[in-house]
């Protein structure tokens, strides 16, 4: 049985790795989670090493970056970390960062959270067992957590949450 | 028999791995191709490791960074993770980005991917079958979707699509 | 038994590691402390390494960069060479840093400096001993050295040190 | 027999691997030299590594960067790869880049090539060779392709092409 | 015998590589020292790998970066390096690098590279031989070529040459 492995971490303002491992589950395939939480971000790359380690075929590492300059600087290190993890160890992790920045309010950013970390879930879900499904899906234009950008020389869409924001608000 | 490894992703708004594939499936070389899509260009750097790991013998990675500051952040992070695989592995990975900047339209942005990612498909095979082409082409100012520089000293060129828009649009 | 090791600077001007060490004896836990200095920041991540290869389970690398442009590019280099020397090792590092411009006089420096570093040493001891305790705790915004930024959602909170400066001052 | 890699780039409009191989030949030394050519300077560093995995002792890496700031951003992913690939193998990598910015006129480019590549040429052939005669030369000022800049107290030169434009114009 | 290397560049305008060697003699410290030479800064981390593999136990880096942009571009892809360095070989690497732009004249220059030399050499001392001796002066704000900046809240210091210019000058 596969095993996916999630880290998320105490600086978020969102409990990511919750939501991540609900969606999992949602998804009905035949795999266990693993889930930690670290820190900040710069704790990830660690905790993802160590998940491979224990057995984990995939990691989720999900984590929330402030709004000051300082914590782009903590981001890009953290990611540039996660990517050298899997590169080390030959295996996929999927980055879920939401930047405070990114919405204009609590509200606004809890749905932001959640639409991302679904769609990173799913997306997880398909590379290790519908990987012919993301190639079906190559060059789409797929965006997670806003509005999907599209193929080029489609009719452009309006950017926004997918479903609305509606519907969670 | 060779292996030519491709990865693409379905946040681009090209089916890149397609153009790649069909490119050098042109070429009629002796060598199988095995294509995988991720989500973003961050998931490059792991997909290149698995597949190097499966065999290939040199990966294309292809991916379409967006417009935005926090997009070319994360290309610099993903061109450094490919070229951390390239050096841990010690194999030849073949970058192909598309920046959504780089072209005026949509229409324009499809010629460039296709031009460029054509170009590069054709490095792919040389480097694995005929490098001598490639020495015998050095210094002569090449370049992958555009037009080509030339080497120093040669009568200035007007830069655009190396055979015209024409003749895709 | 564990062993956690720790590292600072004579660079700092607060011994960093000594606050560590007490506030690590301070929660009882079962486990030894190994304690080094190097000069600066740059030199933690060999340091972290060695102490990784005499056994440590975690080490906290604490250090406190100046306040001109290149000693934040000095900070930057410093944290990454942590990330990838817990990468490498498959083992957590605890980054304590405490810039010189976050404070306004040296009296808030010290406090700062001494309320971060007990908070990620609480950190350092959760990690190896109550992990579930972290999880509990994913999403709530904590910080250290400063008040908590709360989960999304929940009342604003004014910034300042977490139990007031008058505790200390 | 020690031998020496050469990697140079079709991207570069100065065929700079035929410079560095006719210089290392003009040295008389007892060495056999190895010459590769990739499509960018980001190719170099997977090229380096195959080069010392097929014997290289050293490894010249030679690239013409663009004018553009995306060049840059480029070259400094390169030059972090070239001296991964240098720590990762423990062997030297002697990177010789030439900016199209550093010169005003093809002219100027092509001396500025030609006494920047001649001269690493004859650093790579000392660091293997004759060793001591660099530490004789340490802390001297030494400039490749300007004019040198001489030991600190030194009375100042201006900054001109070593020999002069006129001997090669 | 332990064994410390010393790698200084051509590049440099100051032979630091002899004052690291004359002022670990003076130390009267039992070990023996290996000099090597490169051209640049970003030869350095290569040769520190080197050394570390013919038995050094410790490193010294030495380099002077110029003045321009580019050439804080190559400090960084340097330092980088000797921290990956000395993260791979999980040995200390002790960077001394001093810009041509933190002094006002050749004669200043001087004096800083001594003063920085020197006290770094001393370092590399204590880190191999008296390791208690480093823990003893953690945070006292311990500074490489100007005057320590004191622990937090001791009496301010005017920034200067530790000894003075006078001593030298």
């Amino acid at each position: 049985m596969k095993t996916i492995g999630i880290v998320d971490t105490t600086f978020a303002r969102v409990a990511m790795g919750s939501i991540a491992q609900s969606t999992l589950r949602s998804t009905g395939g035949n795999f266990r989670t693993v889930r930690r939480t670290v820190p900040g971000i710069k704790d990830l790359p660690a905790a993802v090493v160590q998940l491979f380690r224990q057995g984990a075929d995939l990691v989720m590492a999900l984590g929330m970056p402030g709004k000051a300059d300082y914590d782009r600087t903590c981001a890009h290190e953290a990611s540039q970390g996660l990517i050298s993890a899997a590169v080390q160890e030959g295996r996929p992790v999927i980055e879920v960062f939401v930047f405070e920045g990114e919405a204009r309010s609590d509200k606004e950013l809890k749905l932001l959270v959640r639409h991302r970390t679904e769609e990173h879930a799913w997306n997880a879900y398909r590379i290790l067992f519908h990987p012919a499904d993301l190639t079906r899906s190559a060059g789409t234009g797929a965006r997670q957590g806003f509005a999907d950008a599209g193929p080029a020389g489609s009719p452009s869409r309006k950017r926004g949450f997918r479903n609305g924001i509606a519907k969670y608000a």
